[in-house]
């Protein structure tokens, strides 16, 4: 196959990094090779990508000292006991300081194995090889890595870039459409935040998204990454403006964490926390109907859920959001919409709207 | 009390930070509060440590948001596991990513709540207040945070500085003579490795030091901080000249690791290592047998030892060896002596000769 690669660059002074999109790339040893140093790879994968990719992806890294790890399949095995795993395969194969790691899967994979090579011997290279539209949009850039604890999401971790991303839009065909439509959850997500443009784009594009057309996906998935970059380059650690990136997010990870890691799909509840983002700036005003319609419409176009699940009482929610990375001071800080393309971090919202919308979130 | 307290600044650019030497300071809230920004304060300390000086370290805090959390004492719990009990205390306590860890103990207690600090929602400031010889003149400075697995120790952890650190010379009252002398090992690690005054200092107030007399405890740790911050600050991710700190380190770790964490204290491993690397450097030719002497001479007096464990055969060694991090493509490399004062990171010396530094190594 020949079709186009794009390139991209994030741009982060000395720990900048390419990404590239396109046909096949996760067989082609040219997009490896500049970015491996060492002579020790080891490719971190899970259970279900392994059939599909791994061989392949062990074909183009022909000529480097291979290993591979297999972890489990799940958001419900990104903890530090899993985690510990990697650096097991790690040792027992004697990889030092100089090896390259592979992420091979979606964003756990991506999360766990940037996390285990930011503290493997006080960290080592990797790369990514996404293959979810989720973590192709997502994990891609921003540095994020690390794994969840009982008591909360991506609590333990580190911000820790990859030398390149390979997103390869042909590993999208093996995913399942609800799968595809959690990617696409964040996706819609970069219009929401800054780009109304781009939310435009996504409804007059959705169906062609959906039937996997691969130029809608590579040009979804650019323009996605692109978004995301210009927002992290301007704030790498997020200290302010990066926080908008949690739209939905905050209701989002009460949703993952109250149901129980697994149960709800990441960009799941993303989208529902994104409709109660939508509903409780409506009825704080700064949003009309129009654009919270149109919100939950496109959401629901894609066939993801837009109400929270009915059996997390506000106060649960209220209880799980607490303990959420932007409460700053014990204040609760929520990413909300002044209109498509515009969102804001605040912390001046009427408490008993915030009830209202955890309780009902009805289009 | 009112003893003379040194400032020394770490210079690490924006990452720079102080370290104060002083008689009471752990006790005394004007050292802490410059470096804590946020309102919440979590004290990571240790079952030996808590009693003598948790609470005069709360008293310190008193107007901060202050919490604890009580880790058992020794290597053995410098592991994962137990590095998960200060995410939950954290989380418990609903401590958000603007919380800041202080680190009241030794080496372990250093290494375990720095690396807390560097992963802990991705990073949370931390202060340092060693309580041990070892960690006053070791950890205090060159931003190691980590723990063990149980393949190879320090196989986890990052790079992450302090905002300062404590080092007050009275909690070094209540050290046993083992551990006092386990922190005088890595003191005359300094002058081997590039400060052969020092090393002749310590020649004539060993005894001073072995008397717990303050002047000269203050003197030494300063300069062994000032030792290792010189090197560091030339190369603060270990790419080159910084592995000259690890002199009798690969010796040592093979040591801890071989005769199982704790039963041999690091100060104490390293020792002996240092003892092979300059029986090493003697029969390769590289130091004369009056240094030789000298050496192994000044580390006996600390009452230390001077030979690796009769239990560990040289397959051994070389086997748990093979996994350090100082293995580069899988060369082994070692911080050998040209001299006192005078080291090199080597990976072109004679087997047979290591082999047999590894058999005997008597004075």
């Amino acid at each position: 196959m020949n079709a186009v690669v794009n390139r991209l660059e994030v741009d982060l002074g000395e720990r900048g990094y390419p990404i590239y999109i396109g046909a096949g790339i996760h067989a082609n040893a040219d997009y490896y090779r500049p970015h491996i140093s060492g002579t020790q790879v080891m490719v971190v994968t899970n259970e279900t990508i392994a059939p599909l990719y791994l061989k392949n992806t062990l074909q183009a890294l022909d000529g480097f000292e291979v290993a591979s790890v297999i972890l489990p399949d799940g958001e419900q095995f990104k903890t530090l006991e899993v985690l510990s795993r990697i650096y097991t395969a790690l040792l027992e194969q004697r990889f030092t300081r100089k090896c390259t790691l592979i992420a091979l899967g979606g964003g756990v994979i991506g999360d766990m194995t940037g996390f285990a090579a930011a503290s493997y011997q006080r960290g080592v290279p990797f790369i990514q090889v996404p293959t979810t539209l989720l973590s192709q949009v997502d994990s891609s850039v921003g540095g994020k890595t690390g794994v969840n604890h009982p008591l909360g999401k991506n609590m333990i971790g580190a911000f820790y870039q990859p030398k390149a991303v390979l997103a390869d839009i042909t590993t999208l065909n093996t995913l399942d459409d609800r799968q595809l439509a959690s990617g696409i959850s964040e996706v819609i997500k970069y219009g929401l935040i800054n780009d109304r443009p781009f939310f435009e784009w996504l409804e007059a594009n959705m169906n062609a998204l959906l039937a996997r057309e691969p130029e809608a996906l590579a040009y979804a998935i650019e323009r996605s990454c692109r978004d995301k970059a210009e927002v992290v380059a301007a704030d790498e650690k997020e200290a302010g403006q990066r926080a908008l990136l949690n739209l939905g997010h905050t209701f989002g990870h009460a949703i993952e964490t109250g149901m129980g890691y697994g149960e709800w799909l990441h960009g799941e509840a993303v989208a529902a926390g994104m409709c109660m983002a939508a509903d409780l700036s409506r009825r704080l005003g700064w949003i009309d109907g129009k654009d919270f319609e149109r919100t939950c419409h496109l959401i629901q176009r894609a066939g993801l859920p837009i109400d929270p699940p009915k059996t997390l009482s506000s106060e649960q929610f209220m209880a799980l959001m607490a303990v959420d990375k932007k409460v700053l001071d014990g204040k609760l800080r929520l990413v909300l919409l002044h209109g498509i393309g515009e969102s804001v971090v605040s912390d001046d919202f009427d408490q008993q709207m915030l009830q209202e919308s955890l309780g009902v979130c009805r289009i």
